[in-house]
């Protein structure tokens, strides 16, 4: 408890929170003050969510992605020692790429280039076999099932979002497109500040199962309760702004298109054929519903061969996995005219597309990208793939492009002068 | 919810509740009076638990038991049509092993005999791939890691439990000794009557997460407290009498003498060398403490694979997995006039040794028990092992034993014959 009282000044660095060597969770039971736990909320301090967010079943109902019975697909390996490439952090600090990994809370990397895995490392909690959470890099999981079926002409992105789920009619989806879900420039009262628990995430965590519900509650308790519940505010299609209910929608659309859950069809799309080295889970609501807008858990390495598969335009594993024709889509990126309202200083120029970040910057890099430093960086010009699961103290990305960006590029450049 | 009024008069049959058919959790949501859920505690009614049993991951956290990366061990096949095999219920009806199945609301099936595959059905929600809650059939698991543990030297039956766990001094298990817990021969005030609602046994659930704690309860909310706070009646040593919270004290013995995890060390000592086919998983309590008296899901064919070890005195894909001396102390079974007055009527002359059932039939047959019907009968003399899944209505075997252990007789007898 000391060390969290000390992280509300300054957070402690990550060796100085890595769980292993706190001991959280250790012994048979736990010292009280080594506890992290759902009810209490206390999986989401920190240090303590160093440990949670690669414990999630632990923690929460979940459901399975199966990886299907075949065997995991190679991943070949040619280690180079990237850990002394240099950088220079946005705030103008000298940095290597094993010191930013350190500075980030890092709880693992895996870099690929040319599709051969270079550089793998565990820290924190994390374990090659475990599922860590992945937040809203789920979101671009679900842009992808959802490009998937409309190059299958099963969702149409022009059309209502009524077309798929009637429900929504009287809610701010009632009069929204597909389209705009997908790409977040719905006009939505809904905000989304994680340090504020009046903010809405707050209601959205409590419906989706990652918020322990107070006995007196009386807001919605499942994700599509919470759905229906959401109001209008502004225009659609106007302006990007950054809400995980769109996210949320865009589930539900899958689900009603596709018929299946959300967990069967990443499995059958994507995990299986992608020879997946484990399950993948979603935390669920308390009615079974995946968090589509931020509950998947994978290893490291799966998250890696899904960045691979977009770089490689959908292809891995022998085959093609996703169309390329969505690949590109996303690569493409969105308007970045709509993204600039929204302010985000890290990321100048960069647009927002069917759920991933897309940086327009000189290699056409772009990102799934989740709360506490998590994400997978695309970049089709260096041959670049970098997997990526942290447990930042700081719930924002504002705290990691600064110090990440800037080691990612570098690297990139450094692959290129180097192939 | 008519189905289940049905089933207050006369439960429904397994093909009249079966939960695709009926549609449970299906459709995006599914109907109010089509879901399962926890909080309420409609996952226990019938027929809701045909579907829960199948999905506990959905309903309630979880701690994986990791299956290693190896690929799965081979289980070879040599389909034989045993369905038509006859037998004679205890109450002298006719019966086949196939009606069995259907009268006693199986979820799938699995024989083995001389190590071959026999026969493999699923029904209900269970799929070869998914993992069905074994309940007590958990405590079997339990006991072979006892038994390694011994066999080690690492735990010695004949020591107090309070050797192990000091904080159990002022409970009914402060005089008890260890080969008192592996037998349930200790003498405890704690009561196992399912169908009471104020039965020791829910006190247990709610400590262990299988079922809601309501929000006035000032009870043991872990396994942990539940276990300190038991309290003494009558003598230990003397009768057998099943009461879970034994083998939960058991588990603890065992983590505190490997210092691992329940589910880390069945993944270590049984999961991996077993090559199972898909990883299994315990439900935790709200600290983490996995439920080693009924918490374990495995796949069909991963508890046929375990009870395979078993019946090949602890030998299994190419390894000796568990010491020939556990398996035969088991199979020799416990004492018979300490497990009579129990008074299992279906189980004449039986026996109870570390955590198994031990018929002291003609065949030498012993057994892994759960609640609902889930089970392990591993018949020495005919080579024959058969893993079962069920979702019974009635929470008790004697339910299953008047049909159910004929049929298996009546097989093994066949099998024999045929050989």
């Amino acid at each position: 408890m000391s060390v969290a009282a000390a992280a509300n000044q300054h957070p402690a660095s990550a060796t100085e929170t890595d769980p292993e060597s706190l001991g959280w969770m250790k012994g048979f039971p736990p010292a009280p003050d080594r506890t992290v736990a759902f009810q209490d909320g206390s999986f989401r301090s920190f240090p303590e969510l160093r440990w949670a967010w690669s414990n999630i079943r632990q923690l929460v109902p979940t459901v399975n992605v199966w990886r299907g019975a075949g065997p995991a697909s190679v991943l070949s390996r040619e280690d180079q020692d990237i850990g002394a490439v240099a950088s220079v952090t946005m705030d103008g600090r000298p940095m290597t790429f094993a010191k930013m990994l350190e500075e980030t809370y890092a709880d693992g990397i895996a870099v690929l280039h040319q599709g051969k895995l270079i550089y793998e490392r565990y820290f924190g909690a994390l374990k090659p076999h475990k599922p860590h959470i992945g937040m809203s890099v789920t979101k671009s999981f679900t842009g992808v099932l959802a490009g998937i079926l409309v190059t299958e002409g099963r969702v149409d992105p022009q059309a209502p979002v009524t077309d798929y789920v009637p429900e929504l009619k009287a809610s701010a989806f009632g009069d929204a497109r597909v389209h705009e879900v997908m790409d977040m420039t719905t006009g939505l009262e809904y905000t989304e500040v994680y340090t504020d628990r009046n903010s809405h995430v707050w209601g959205l965590r409590r419906a989706n199962g990652m918020a322990p519900i107070p006995p007196d509650y009386d807001g919605p308790t499942t994700i599509f309760d919470f759905l229906v519940a959401q109001k209008k505010q502004g225009e659609h299609g106007k302006a990007f702004a950054y809400k995980t209910v769109n996210t949320d929608v865009l589930a539900w659309i899958i689900r009603r298109a596709s018929g299946m859950t959300l967990s069967d069809l990443l499995s059958e799309r994507i995990w299986t054929p992608m020879g997946a080295e484990e399950d993948a889970h979603y935390h669920v609501d308390r009615i079974g519903t995946e968090s589509g807008g931020g509950g998947l858990s994978t290893t490291l390495r799966d998250l890696a061969r899904f960045g691979e598969t977009m770089r490689n335009h959908g292809r891995f594993n022998g085959r093609q996995i996703v169309p390329s024709s969505v690949v590109e889509d996303i690569a493409r990126g969105g308007d970045p005219e709509k993204f600039k309202p929204a302010g985000y200083t890290t990321l100048p120029g960069a647009s927002y597309r069917n759920q991933w970040w897309v940086t327009h910057n000189a290699h056409g890099a772009y990102m799934a990208r989740g709360v506490h430093g998590q994400g997978i960086y695309v970049d089709p010009k260096a041959e670049m793939v970098i997997a990526r699961y942290a447990s930042h103290p700081v719930a924002g990305n504002a705290a990691n492009d600064p110090v990440t960006l800037p080691a990612y590029m570098a690297l990139a450049k450094a692959l290129t002068a180097g192939g």
